[in-house]
């Protein structure tokens, strides 16, 4: 059954990574059992691309999210987060152009109209449906267009390939590419699938509340499962795949207000998620879901040319060894090496260096695009030429091997490039 | 004798700042009494402009210096911070073009060896030297080049304004300005002089150690008065002074390896600061004199086109104040909004509110180049227009007021512009 299942390759060689993932007939949002959705275009954005989307399960379903910690929160963050307490929804409603961001109490009650107009469709409750917003912040939101997107969405909810494309499509703002990722695993003789669809490209550095419930940066993630499992364990599950995927890319480290991963899970695979065993299971294909659509997020970054992968290992803890990453992944002079194929490693060890943690160069080991540049605290000898070429590729990687203790992390990013400044010098306001 | 005295505009209106500013036969480096330099070109740089230097204390000079908090530490910075340690120094060694980091034990030997040439032309002690370098990570140091530049320099001291700008020279990188400031005050009826150079333009996000002494980020300042001051005095003014100028301006925030700012103070003016009225005196003059250097700073880092005064206050704390103001400075999206004249007001409330610290929109208002555009939590009418165009400015002020508390902070960045990205993607290793 492999052959159904599309995950996007993360560990394998660069080269062998398929630009863009496709979603075929099965692995794809609403392959899991239980699900419909639907995207239309109502206006919002000055593109005719979709831009209203509901994604809906048959019966009340299992749920956990999670939002920015941005101390900004946008208005649907606000309703969704206490929609999403007693752990249970019907579906999501999202737009895209307009964050309805810093929009005040107007913001607040028409986020809570959007859940209720989504509710008299679907016949549920109004806080059994998650809403969500990306695109600029500070304007009010353009209720006439959501209302009549919301009741034509409505209309015409499917579960075929076609209405997973237009949902993934609808929460796409600055994106180049679709984003999606789907697998499967076996509970005893019963399939479960889970699968997923996001969106992010630029205001991306998600440092989302995986301890309390929360995060933010427009990364807008929504997750499928037809297993049966319980909101608790499903959102512990989440906490920690977000973590390391949502939690562990950035493009331009910038939080947003509006960061929202949601997951559903229908339970109709029949698969209950109880012993020890079924768990790591759905952790494992949850987070190989979450870190696909992550690493799609670096591809497609604002302006990007290939994905930068850090892997910092030997560090004291594993928070160190992510503090580390992402200070290297957040440094522009480290992405702009990237971008112009420079091996200018100097950067990449005074960026570990500055992470506020213990690092001790004399130790450490640097390796860019599997050449070791530095080795105990003084330059190794590697061919300059040869480096250079070999980050002209999809996808760089950079290890960092501390050798102090067992902390290891991954950050994904993309490198810098004068398109970034293009697309945001430009999109005004 | 105000005429004298050349402060950069810091708080004045932007149209009345002058780029770049000049020192003038009083108002350099070599103006307080006691001090002499030199500069030369040793063949370390490609381009043919001074790369060695020499600033010299006709006797042992009270001294302080702040060095990076970068755990990655080069050198010089590694000797220097043991030579301070007394409080005296004779002088100051420093080369521009390679930055003696990631250089292990031959690294260390070659700072220390640069100290021992310089105390010998000098006939005094090694550890009475500071070294400074600045330039590229993980090269070995050209030696004989450095050697002979030594030598040469030594041979040429003297204590004109020429001789200040060959100083002020030899620090320089990737800098398209030279960057001085000077000021006086009278203590009683004797005149008081202090003065300082700098260097900085990218791999700029200064975290100087004001605590117990350090910091890095290629920024390079040396500051010189004639003053009577004792060691203990001078350095906790240089913390204070450092904290809120050199720790208060950002281009990339990109802390480096070699940041030091050394103060030497000859006595010479006779003038003694212990009464309380002169030290308040003193710490006025080197604040003045410290900030008006980060601003040149941030007025010539890498590819800026203006600088961006951000200024939050109504903040819980200092402390939170400049966190966020930080995260506003350093924030891509903001840079490149500024860059393209978008009054894209929404991303500066969205990176105070990821600084991690607390803030309530709600309650705060956000003035974006004199015109308010956020209020209490809701978008400001304003004309977007007319405040594009006053952002085509040499200055942009931002201002946060929290109404929380009495945290007042302002940090000082550029803009992000395409010509950063081609500086920093085609500056070859």
């Amino acid at each position: 059954m492999n052959e159904e299942v599309i995950v996007y390759p993360l560990h394998g060689r660069a080269a062998k990574a398929t630009f863009p993932p496709t979603m075929n007939s099965k692995g794809h949002l609403l392959w899991p059992l239980g699900f419909s959705a639907a995207g239309v275009y109502s206006g919002i954005k000055s593109k005719p691309t979709p831009d209203v989307g509901l994604l809906v399960c048959q019966h009340p379903a299992s749920a956990a999210a999670l939002f920015t910690t941005n101390k900004v929160v946008a208005a649907p963050v606000i309703v969704g987060r206490k929609h999403i307490a007693a752990g249970r929804l019907r579906g999501v409603v999202v737009n895209s152009g307009n964050a309805n961001a810093c929009t005040g109490k107007r913001g607040m009650a028409d986020a809570q109209r959007m859940c209720q107009m989504a509710a008299e469709q679907l016949n549920c409750d109004a806080d059994e449906i998650l809403p969500s917003s990306t695109g600029i912040i500070g304007r009010l939101m353009p209720m006439e267009k959501i209302a009549q997107g919301i009741e034509r969405a409505a209309g015409c909810l499917g579960d075929s390939v076609e209405h997973a494309l237009q949902f993934a499509d609808c929460i796409l703002t600055t994106d180049l590419k679709r984003k999606a990722a789907a697998t499967q695993f076996k509970v005893g003789r019963q399939i479960v699938r889970i699968a997923g669809v996001c969106k992010g490209s630029g205001m991306i550095g998600p440092r989302l509340d995986t301890k309390t419930g929360g995060k933010h940066a427009t990364m807008l993630a929504y997750l499928t499962t037809d297993a049966a499992v319980s909101p608790a364990v499903l959102h512990r599950m989440l906490a920690e795949a977000g973590e390391n995927s949502f939690n562990a890319v950035t493009v331009d480290d910038h939080t947003s207000t509006n960061d929202t991963v949601c997951i559903m899970a229908s339970g109709l695979s029949g698969a209950k998620i109880s012993t020890p065993a079924a768990k790591k299971s759905l952790a494992a294909a949850l987070s190989e879901v979450c870190q696909s659509l992550a690493y799609q997020i670096a591809a497609d970054g604002e302006g990007a040319t290939k994905v930068v992968k850090i892997r910092v290992r030997g560090a004291a803890t594993e928070a160190a060894a992510k503090a580390m990453a992402r200070m290297i992944a957040n440094s522009p002079l480290v992405k702009c090496a990237m971008n112009g194929n420079d091996p200018n490693w100097g950067r990449i060890v005074s960026a570990a260096g500055m992470a506020g943690v213990e690092f001790d160069p004399d130790r450490s080991v640097l390796t860019l695009a599997g050449a070791v540049v530095f080795r105990r605290g003084q330059p190794a000898e590697f061919n300059a030429a040869k480096v250079s070429g070999d980050m002209k590729s999809p996808e760089v990687q950079i290890d960092l091997d501390c050798r102090a203790g067992k902390g290891d992390a991954t950050v994904w990013t993309c490198d810098l490039s004068k398109e970034y400044v293009t697309i945001n010098a430009d999109y005004h306001t």
